[in-house]
């Protein structure tokens, strides 16, 4: 502790602020929050939802009696949606309480869209009253209540909430979860009062706009032994204007989903006859896998990867050693048991990773300083058993393929490959349309070393080298404490969608601890044995994770060498039948994914259904264009682009198709 | 039966008999095999093993007592060569009794390659003993014994069998397998006699060379539970000559062998860490596997297929609707068992097959009669639980990607689309220097039908269409009688290697069961439902089993496309090491493996080692070559070439890559 005496008298009277942009300001000891927005601006004043004291988030109120970095947080920020809907869960059981009384409350947290709360009541809630707490919610902030804390002894609280509130789920907490805790914070606004921590808004006239979603059940304390409780979700806004972006953003979202057009485009099907989250390829889904699959072999052949190809099960034994197993059993499929001819036992594990076949490749021969690196790379599908409840399609299912290479390297090689691999990443996303990229340089937490393997001293070396090459390749990045994997640090690649979403996808990875868990080594120019590194890399990260994403990321709208049929051939009548015959066979000799569509059906309805099939290229012929040995072009969602001549426009789309534009 | 009175008289005279060639001769009744081979010629006499009667072996002495048809049978058929090695088991027993008195025998029969027998005996045998054995056996034969057949009732035989010659394990059978059986044969030559069916050779003189190449044990009756036994395996010529070649044959099996070849060129491994028949691909395999991927896709593109991927695993339901399960639970991994959150129970398997899981992609939404046919096709990666003793390398796994396609077509369709997967297949072998291929209409056994699923009417129509279907094709096929799936008639492509080995590779299936079983349908033009047939498919057959076979076939030497590293870049000396990287960037720039030798050895070292690993093109850099901007090309096993220019060069070797020639 830095306790400097000097300041002491001078500190009762004045705090220094330091604000965000780094300049410093003196206020009155006992500042408020709200004190230091007005000061900036009355437009800042109004937005202030709370601040942080040296980043721990604050009511508006809280008086600052110490120097401190101070922000302002408005609705713009995550921690500013946190506190507002947090306020907004305490303001929809205000609302239930006043029409459903005897209602009780259980958790009711905000969560990353908005806000639920789990309610006991004997009345089951329906469409109709969600309409109804609605209102009652804008009459609540209408009355614009103020929000109070008041911090007391926990026996106090539990007399409050047992006698008072008559809340038997609060009078639990206080007396299980928070035994250890001597002083809680209780929350007012009116008559209605709940336990918590905080921070929240100043008064419920912050939340402008309301829409409750969904009524789901849920378990008291999430075990299943316990009473059922109704689950309302919620989101809220400061505006009515947010809202309605907010509803058309999930309309779009909603047209968008990956399974509503991964079924209407024939890309994947899910059906329990198989097993829950096990995606299978349809023909159309099939075709843009094999062509991204196709591209990245062809990127990584130039960048002197090497194939391999391993089984999807291995001995137990194998994942012991790596230490996957028993530590990840939760995350995996049960192994297979069986007894072969001599009656011995043995145990097989669907993997769950590629790693350890790969690292069983590596040491296969004797490796000198001079075969380094060595770039093993594998399409290779995992087989992990998520929680049913996690699953979602493409985007989160229990088989999967990842575009998976180890690069085993000298640690003087490190660096480089480090940054090769980023640079192959960018080439991906870039290529695929992924411009809007953020980065995380995903550590260890040292409070909590056990958790991962190695020694500190690897860790530190590890950590270093991944900074490095992040800052060699000009990355903008930032820190995840505790996001690192159980062997080393990573790199973690986070792209926004066209309709502004994250999604983590590739991966670099650095592991210290499998060359030593796998014994690795290299015959150094020294003539002795050392140990190499190994980097985990995966640019796509999963292809069915990747194409859930990509497909929400376009809408379906694929470009020309993605898109699973890329020309679609629309005679206008059957005239020109032997015509069209002959175009579609030149584009299929040149490669080109074509569908031809001689139905009598009028020329306006054909190309209405290759729009909604989102078909990039329709090629329409009449008798005009028999004539002149020429076809019309037409761009999915762009129009009519002109005549060209058959060669021409093979010559053109295919062009664009090798291009990968 | 067509039993003419007129000629009864006569044939108690005279037998007429119909010879290969289609001409008949007329003998004395009761005439020999050996007398009718002398009347066509000494020489067909000598060679004369035994003959056939209406198709039924004989011992060359049998009396020919009807009209019939009768072909001479010598070494050179696979008829001549069972006879003469089921003499030679009874000949190596005759040499064992005389050499270790008390030895008692099992069973003893010919075999593909030769034959074995399974003896009693307190001695162990070593690798002396055989020699000792070959040695008698080469006396006996020298000896010239008749070997002379005896019918007698059963129980004289267990008479003599158990008094005579004190053998238990003839008795045992005479007493359990032979029990309805009321006349048995037995066969003498000189004091030793065994209980045998036969045909024989004439006598022991006609065995002029052997060769016994190995002692493993066995049990009785391959009853675990009973006592075990020496089985010794031998061969035997009718001349030193063709032992020799044997020999040289064996010998050059052995160098080609895929599994030295594997480990020797890098291209596969297996490993107790992973599991018993799991192969890995290593890179240099990986490598070919991945361009046979390609080619077949490309070919398959442009003949209409369409791709999809499915998960390795299936819930365990869809193996029971498809018949696979439990029937075939012996060779497939037993099922993974869990139970999830809810605490319901489900079984997956590991996919032993791709069908089921193609058959719902097909029902997963309506088909009309006009998109078909349908043809999905999948690199598909199957798990069967081989027993260990039959594993063999890539030829034998138990984790094999069969490039598996299911063609969904009308009836009316059925010819024309197995005529197509006919060619498909041809192609595949022509490309790949397959030239000698025997097909087998592989078909059910009537006298089994409950082996097989769906009607004998069914039946008849499948095989019909098949036979259709190689006749249209003009394919000269053998029939297999029993060798059909339990869903279909088949037709099977039997390979014959360099060295004159068959294999079975690529195989057509015709299946009209399963679309029944999981209830497929497509709309008529009547708009009714019908069924579809469905035509399995796979001109590789797996990817390990064809690849293990072609490198047997080639001895490593593959044709450009598909070696793994296609040229190897040498420099003469290191004055020309910055001109030798230049080409190598240019090869690597045009898609070609190169590898390049910058170390510090004589050419004639690096030309050596780039031989030994079989790469197919050597350039070979000099001051001379530098000055003029050429490379002197040496191909693998061909010698020098001359010198090229550089561009030239490698446009010759991109065509060849192209052209897979």
């Amino acid at each position: 502790m830095d306790n400097s005496m000097s300041d002491s008298s001078e500190s009762r009277q004045q705090v220094t602020i330091t604000l965000p942009d780094g300049s410093e300001r003196t206020f009155p000891f006992g500042v408020t929050g709200l004190e230091i927005a007005s000061s900036i601006g009355n437009k800042l004043a109004k937005a202030a939802l709370g601040f942080t004291i040296d980043g721990r988030p604050c009511d508006l109120d809280t008086p600052v009696t110490r120097d401190a970095a101070v922000s302002i947080v408005t609705f713009d920020s995550p921690e500013g949606k946190e506190i507002f809907w947090h306020s907004s869960s305490h303001l929809m059981a205000h609302a239930i309480e006043e029409l459903f009384p005897g209602a009780k409350f259980g958790a009711g947290p905000a969560i990353e869209q908005g806000f639920y709360y789990d309610i006991a009541c004997e009345h089951r809630f329906n469409e109709d009253d969600l309409r109804a707490i609605e209102a009652k919610m804008l009459e609540i902030s209408q009355r614009n209540l103020s929000i109070t804390r008041e911090e007391m002894p926990r026996e106090q609280a539990i007399e409050y909430f047992a006698n008072e509130r008559k809340d038997p789920y609060k009078v639990e907490i206080l007396e299980d979860t928070l035994k250890e805790v001597p002083t809680v914070s209780v929350y007012y606004q009116d008559g209605f009062a709940d336990l918590c921590s905080g921070p929240h808004l100043p008064s419920t006239g912050k939340v402008k706009a309301v829409l409750l979603t969904n009524i789901s059940s849920s378990y008291w304390r999430g075990d299943s032994s316990r009473e059922t409780m109704q689950r309302i979700y919620g989101i809220t806004f400061p505006s009515d204007k947010l809202l309605k972006e907010h509803v058309a953003r999930m309309e779009e979202a909603r047209k968008r989903d990956h399974r509503k057009l991964g079924a209407e485009l024939g890309l994947f099907m899910l059906t329990p006859e198989v097993g829950s989250g096990l995606p299978i390829w349809l023909p159309n889904g099939a075709i843009i896998r094999n062509e991204l699959e196709t591209f990245l072999k062809a990127e990584q052949r130039k960048r002197g990867y090497v194939p391999v190809y391993t089984p999807h099960i291995g001995n137990i034994e194998l994942y012991k050693r790596s230490g996957h197993y028993p530590y990840y059993s939760d995350s995996q499929f049960p192994p297979l048991t069986y007894k072969d001819e001599t009656g011995r036992e043995e145990q097989y594990l669907l993997k769950p990773m590629n790693c350890p076949h790969h690292h069983l490749i590596y040491s296969q021969t004797l490796r000198s300083y001079r075969d380094l690196p060595i770039r093993l790379t594998e399409f290779g599908t995992v087989y992990r058993h998520e929680q049913s409840g996690e699953l979602n399609g493409l985007v989160r299912a229990r088989g999967f393929t990842q575009d998976d290479s180890h690069i085993y390297c000298r640690p003087d090689q490190l660096v480089d490959e480090i940054c090769n691999a980023i640079d192959l990443t960018r080439f991906v996303f870039n290529t695929l349309g992924f411009d809007d990229v953020e980065t995380r340089l995903s550590l260890h937490d040292p409070e909590n070393q056990s958790k991962y393997g190695g020694t500190a001293e690897v860790w530190e070396q590890a950590e270093k080298d991944v900074k490095e090459a992040a800052d060699r390749m000009g990355i903008k990045y930032f820190i995840g404490i505790g996001e690192a994997s159980f062997y080393g640090p990573k790199i973690d690649f986070i792209v926004r969608d066209a309709i502004g979403r994250k999604w983590q996808l590739g991966t670099v990875q650095v592991d210290y601890v499998m060359p030593e868990r796998f014994d690795l080594s290299y015959i150094g120019s020294d003539g002795q044995k050392h140990r190499p590194v190994v980097i985990h890399r995966a640019p796509f990260g999963s292809m069915e994770r990747f194409i859930g994403v990509l497909i929400e990321h376009t809408a379906g709208n694929f470009p020309l060498w993605l898109a699973p049929v890329q020309v679609a051939v629309l005679p206008i009548a059957e005239d020109v039948h032997d015509y069209a015959r002959e175009v579609y066979a030149k584009l299929h000799a040149a490669g080109i994914r074509a569908e031809l569509d001689l139905r009598s059906e009028k020329i306006g309805k054909k190309i209405r259904e290759a729009e909604v099939s989102k078909i990039p290229a329709m090629l329409i012929i009449g008798r005009n264009e028999q004539e002149k040995g020429e076809v019309s072009l037409r761009r999915h969602r762009k129009g009519d682009e002109g005549s060209f001549g058959v060669d021409e426009l093979i010559a053109r789309l295919r062009e664009e198709i090798d291009q990968r534009s």
